[in-house]
């Protein structure tokens, strides 16, 4: 890993921003570059690489789900976490009505946006500051603000997941504190963060939740391999299976242009590139995850195939 | 891994036989006896563990899709695989209409019943002879052979699988040979095989598709990536999502009662237990894998974070 | 008809209200008394003829659609009612989400819940007093009024309906003022009629929209058309096709116990009986029903038939 | 009624010819001429109108439908017949996997594919000979015949049929005798027919089962009733709760681009139009219906609101 090999994934990547779409459901985030992409790599050694708009700040949006689930487990477990949402991939598309259906008594998982709201809803009791400030301390980044512009912007296109907070609440996953829900759920969305802060994060998770500067402990072991087993089967929206064959990497995918993705034990990485494919995964990002995955040899079922069998060990 | 820790690993689990159900839809099958549990492990390395009624035989049902699904891409490439089948875990349950409706395309991925009837009509140039041969070699196991009785039982009770059979060709995913396919396919169902013949299947797939102990290559490695990646993500029904989280090793199982686990680069493992949970799995089964996953640190994102991060190391 | 076959409808319908139960989802309405079944006919040459609980008060709950719709169409017109719903029948249950779905722009018909909170938004420059008015005037009770603690017991458990109205609103067929358009469209559930105030209204749309008593004209006959044409196909939840096939009349039920049901030129008929059967319609309310449509040969597709084809007719 | 009116209705018609696409899905129904337009009325006093194409010879399609439900119920009676259908109006599209869904027990109703695959088994008894000189008896028309190369093109392209077929079988809905099922339906859909045919049949439907010309009962009362009940509530696709709003009359569309009408106590209707809109109904079909239904007040919730209402009949 350096950065002669991050631009040449960069390189890689950059035709694929025509291919895509900046973000236009909520108007504050069409006003973003699509031609922007931008990289930064934290090793659990302690190196960092970096290349292109890897210093732009955006919005963390989805990828705040990966957050409020590990805070959510942290702080009170894997059984109230998993009471308000299974733990299934769905093949959900990035604007589907997330998967909770009448049939449903249950969101399919914490990061599609209804799982993610009955999350948000146990969050409630820390607040806002107490999140932002863990925001900041598992990015390593004091600079982590709410973009007000961004999140009034979605407060008032929040009908849909307004109507899934209702939705939540008619099957008694919520209660009636609906409104704090959503205004938290957004207000977490609207953090604004660099593809450096999401590499932090990644190195955080990479080394089973210690921070290798500090050594602090910042999230509990199992916290993190639950977070990172849902991050590799659901954290793409209806591209997490693909994505998972072709990168290999547990990752999460923002309509902000963020990805952060985890290589365990060695590096936390964060892409960013507004532009997005029509499943709502920043479309040049992808291609320069799955450039760098292959070139070293990063997919996470291929790392243990590549050992070399010798023959002492074999016999 | 010893044999004391799979004895331990099977008293841990045979409380859950009484909570499942011999499967009864195929009416061949509901002769099992589901107080039985069996395991046997297979290390890269050569060594073999095994408890139980790990030499029972029983049919091997929907485990044969991740052998049709690896032999579909190691004999016909990537591309004629997906473009029959996405990639995509799905939450289908055990007896959905497989996830093949009017709005979608094509199946969801090669391992639930649709995509797979898709994959077996790629191999009908190779024909049963072919891959019952190659069954044999990946299991190591010559005395496979075709279950009569329950070949028999299930072609009579096969409509479902006729039904999902003529969809696809509605949607110009198999062509006129919906019998030939349907047949092969139910076929290769009915191979009746042991916890050990899925052992050394999985160690086949734990050693990157090489075969340790005669160093041939039986699959390659971007078959192994991409087969392994399919059962971490789709390989458990509609209780995949729970399992990748509560034990973490790509694994498939069968109505039969089988399930094929793979510990990348270290073994193979396979659990016979036929008394089954409502999603269609292992009940038993699955906990002796949770067992040991947990207690030997498996999971596939917790080995990497289980390493202690010495001082040295990090700065 | 005469006061003698509701009598023995009545005992007809008697030993149903044993087969449902009373509403409980929302707890207000759980206080009625299941075994109690009452009607009211009114003629379009003014007779009446009643038997029972006629004169019992319940709240009119989904028989206001028809009101709303009504109202609608007369107020504002077909094509602003119908930009805002189909008019298709959809088999959609009592509680289902009401058939709005993604894969849906607009609900299928004014009849299912969320069609007909999108219909009450048409009427907010109306208001709630000259809504209350019309219902007087069309059901000929001027004492109906908004029964409070159904309306308190209703609006604290709207969350389903409050998830509907966003939905709508996400997809831009309500605008922001969802709180306006639900307080209106619960309150106008929550009015409280008897069968003789349905029997009115229903006398009115037998008569083409014609108070018979006054000769004033209440509703254009175009708005008659199309509100029957909706309640034949539409009116009974997913037992619309079924009730139209056994009794064939233009009718609405609610899960207050009511059915609205009219024959065409000739009369309207009230029905009471807050036991519901599984689809949400009074159980025995609709056996009641087809034994009066039988043995009076109302079904609307057989009072055709029914007429006797004389020799000087055929040539 | 006379041909002046129909001359007018075609001519209103005329102009929607060009909105639609002759059906391609079945190769050998691409060959019709799309800008044909044709219409005959039988009333049950024995009158005949014709205006265009109405002798031209088109094959009857899902108008066949119309038929097997009143055999099936003539023969079997109500209770075998809704043992295997529901008798719901679903909002389900012409080409829809027909809504029997893993959620659903059985066929919505008797006229969408599954339901009426369903129905044709019971018919198989009978057998095609029976049927065939049944269809020409109701039709008055001795010349009907199955249509050999239509036959072969859909028995060829039924892949989809075979599909919903064996779904059915799977649910125990039909039983062994899947070929014969699909072959007798199949074939019952190849009869060629002309719109006079088709208004004889609506004549015979409008005289409640009665022929006009010879007295003679071919249906029973009751099973009029019900297939006409059938046909005003599912029998446009999902164009069926339009159709009703805006024609009123009991229909059936065919995408060989006929159309059966029933103006009860009145007439029968056939019309041929081979240019289908997007829901499978003959676009120029409708028009001239709605321009009848309108012009002539037929619309049967229509016919009565008309009376006028004398003082000496109110009071």
């Amino acid at each position: 890993m350096d950065e002669a090999l991050l631009k040449q994934a960069l390189e890689f990547g950059k035709p694929y921003t025509g291919k895509g779409e900046v973000a236009s459901y909520i108007p504050e985030l069409s006003k973003a570059d699509g031609r922007e992409l931008g990289i930064c790599v934290r090793t659990i050694g302690g190196e960092e690489y970096h290349c292109g708009y890897w210093q732009r700040r955006f919005t963390i949006q989805s990828i705040s789900k990966v957050i409020n689930l590990a805070m959510a487990l942290e702080h009170y477990g894997f059984d109230a976490v998993f009471h308000k949402t299974k733990m299934e991939p769905s093949g959900a598309s990035f604007n589907a009505m997330s998967r909770i259906s009448d049939n449903e008594d249950i969101p399919f998982n914490p990061l599609v946006n209804s799982g993610a709201i009955a999350i948000v809803e146990l969050l409630l009791p820390l607040g806002l500051d107490h999140m932002l400030s863990s925001v900041r301390g598992l990015c390593s980044d004091k600079y982590i603000t709410m973009d007000e512009d961004v999140f009034k912007s979605e407060w008032s296109h929040s009908a849909r997941n307004r109507s899934l907070a209702y939705l939540l609440q008619s099957k008694g996953l919520i209660d009636g504190n609906v409104d704090e829900t959503l205004l938290l759920y957004t207000q977490l969305c609207s953090l604004s963060v660099t593809a450096e802060s999401l590499s932090n994060l990644g190195q955080v998770l990479a080394n089973g939740g210690v921070q290798p500067e500090t050594g602090r402990r910042l999230l509990k072991e199992e916290v993190v391999r639950t977070t990172l087993t849902m991050m590799l089967t659901c954290g793409m929206y209806d591209g997490s299976g693909e994505f998972a064959v072709r990168v290999g990497l547990p990752s999460k995918s923002g309509v902000g242009g963020g990805i952060l993705s985890v290589v365990p034990g060695e590096m936390g990485i964060g892409v960013y590139g507004p532009s997005l494919d029509s499943k709502g995964n920043s479309a040049a990002g992808q291609k320069v995850l799955e450039y760098i995955s292959r070139t070293e040899k990063l997919h996470i079922l291929d790392r243990y195939t590549r050992h070399p069998v010798s023959a002492s060990e074999t016999f």
